[in-house]
């Protein structure tokens, strides 16, 4: 019989990704959460079963089988909505997680829980790269939200034995994905503003959506009551004027990015993961910033099409 | 034109006395909460209107006028309780403290907010009084989700400018309580079990009742975007095996209380507030533990008539 595995926010970005990952692996896959898409889409995603709903105890409740994992993937991903939305950004990134720990606790206690966190629990990083152990000192409410889920995790665990994993995501990104820093830049592009935030010295620690979803999948079985944390980036740090040069490079624009020398609210100087955690667990990114840019930008030219 | 204080959960044992402390300072006082108590009987402790609800963002929306001062008196208030309805205690303890900051960021800007937190956000304590820059390790739910309702006010302090102080209350006692050490340790002598769990040697703060509304009560005039964060005890710290011997003979019982040397779940072994901090306010404790017993065994004796 195949293992069975309900992925919250399944429609999103990332959760897509999860989901196919864990179909190409033989598991059958039940999705729940937000998302306007069709039953034929979810299930060219690789999920079985769609259900569309909030993240509740209830909703939860009333999918089939009993997972044997649970990725929760919904909640919130982005500072600046948790900025001017902080009371939704709880409900959605600390609330969710509540719903879905309990639900593990009385109705699914076998259940492996692998949750999304993101760098941003670190708040400000140094030019180091950043260990799981480092003093966690968030700034938004996005960081602040998914540190408590975080805590949720391993109170779940310490006190009821619940098994859970955390991954740390740092700047996930992929063909596909219509927001964040990339799909901006491309954007903005396009309609000739080359000007953006920052100094463009910044440093972001890019991981593709392929190698996100290869770590959730590993992370499962490493689920435990003590709650494993992990990183999830490449180790690697270009600053965004490369990135955004090679972008526009790939894109065929002539010119070089400029930068206001304004940083945006809650935005972090540096981020760079240290990846030995995760790679102790036989994980290593396959993508570099470089080739996945390139893939982007091509994506972006056709997109559509 | 009096200042006017809305005090959430004020029909509780605390927050009762927080609001007679308001009107006796001169206050026009609304409580919000739930409770089986008449518009009469909230009236005796000062309260100008009752509001039996929810404490939401629609429901504080409601109250007029809009309060100069918050007190959140509203929350779980037992270890027990959140070690076996950690979801309902994340929502009482967590969930309202989101709610009230929010109310206060988009409806009443200029309130100022006390939150009553406890000394379960620092975990096991030594045998040293604990300063307010002491580690945070709570280990009961009830601790870690007064710990986040701590990190939400700071968040829309630095975020948003909501000014809020946080009052970490030790061991709140008085005649009325009828939960908790002491009423337990009554009820149970009264039947003649005089067997508790634990060594005997455990410490508390105990902080009288009276004691706690009068520094809540101070703790509005100082309340910041900066959050400014105080202990709230006596910094005496008696063993258990003391106050129950001191309970015991003033409720006339001949014999010394019995411990079992097994400890409760979730039960620190000592707690004792390092207290200058609301010093430097001008606060100071007091009654005295050896007086509070007193009170409390007088009143248990004469409770009901």
């Amino acid at each position: 019989m195949r293992n069975h595995v309900l992925i919250t926010g399944a429609a999103g970005f990332i959760g897509r990704h999860v989901a196919r990952r864990f179909r190409d692996g033989g598991w059958s896959v039940t999705g729940l959460g937000h998302g306007t898409w069709s039953k034929e889409e979810a299930r060219a995603w690789g999920i079985e079963d769609w259900q569309a709903a909030d993240i509740s105890f209830d909703a939860l409740s009333t999918c089939e089988p009993t997972p044997e994992a649970i990725i929760h993937c919904a909640g919130s991903g982005s500072v600046g909505y948790s900025l001017t939305n902080p009371y939704q950004d709880f409900h959605r990134s600390t609330g969710t997680v509540a719903e879905v720990l309990e639900y593990v606790r009385l109705r699914a206690p076998a259940a492996r829980l692998v949750l999304l966190s993101s760098a941003a629990v670190y708040g400000h990083g140094g030019i180091q790269a950043v260990r799981e152990d480092a003093p966690l000192h968030p700034v938004s409410p996005y960081g602040i939200h998914k540190l408590f889920g975080e805590s949720l995790c391993r109170l779940y665990g310490a006190q009821y034995g619940v098994a859970s994993t955390v991954v740390r995501l740092f700047s996930v990104y992929g063909t596909g994905l219509r927001k964040q820093l990339l799909w901006d830049a491309c954007s903005k592009a396009e309609s000739g503003d080359i000007v953006f935030s920052g100094t463009g010295d910044e440093t972001r620690d890019w991981l593709n959506v392929s190698d996100a979803a290869e770590l959730l999948f590993t992370a499962v079985e490493y689920a435990s009551p003590r709650c494993p944390t992990v990183n999830g980036g490449t180790g690697d740090s270009p600053t965004i004027r490369a990135v955004l040069g090679a972008l526009f490079q790939r894109l065929g624009i002539g010119v070089a990015p400029r930068f206001s020398g304004i940083a945006r609210a809650g935005d972090p100087l540096y981020y760079r993961a240290d990846v030995s955690a995760a790679r102790r667990w036989g994980w290593l990114a396959k993508v570099g910033w470089s080739e996945g840019i390139r893939s982007y930008a091509e994506w972006f030219k056709t997109r559509g099409s």
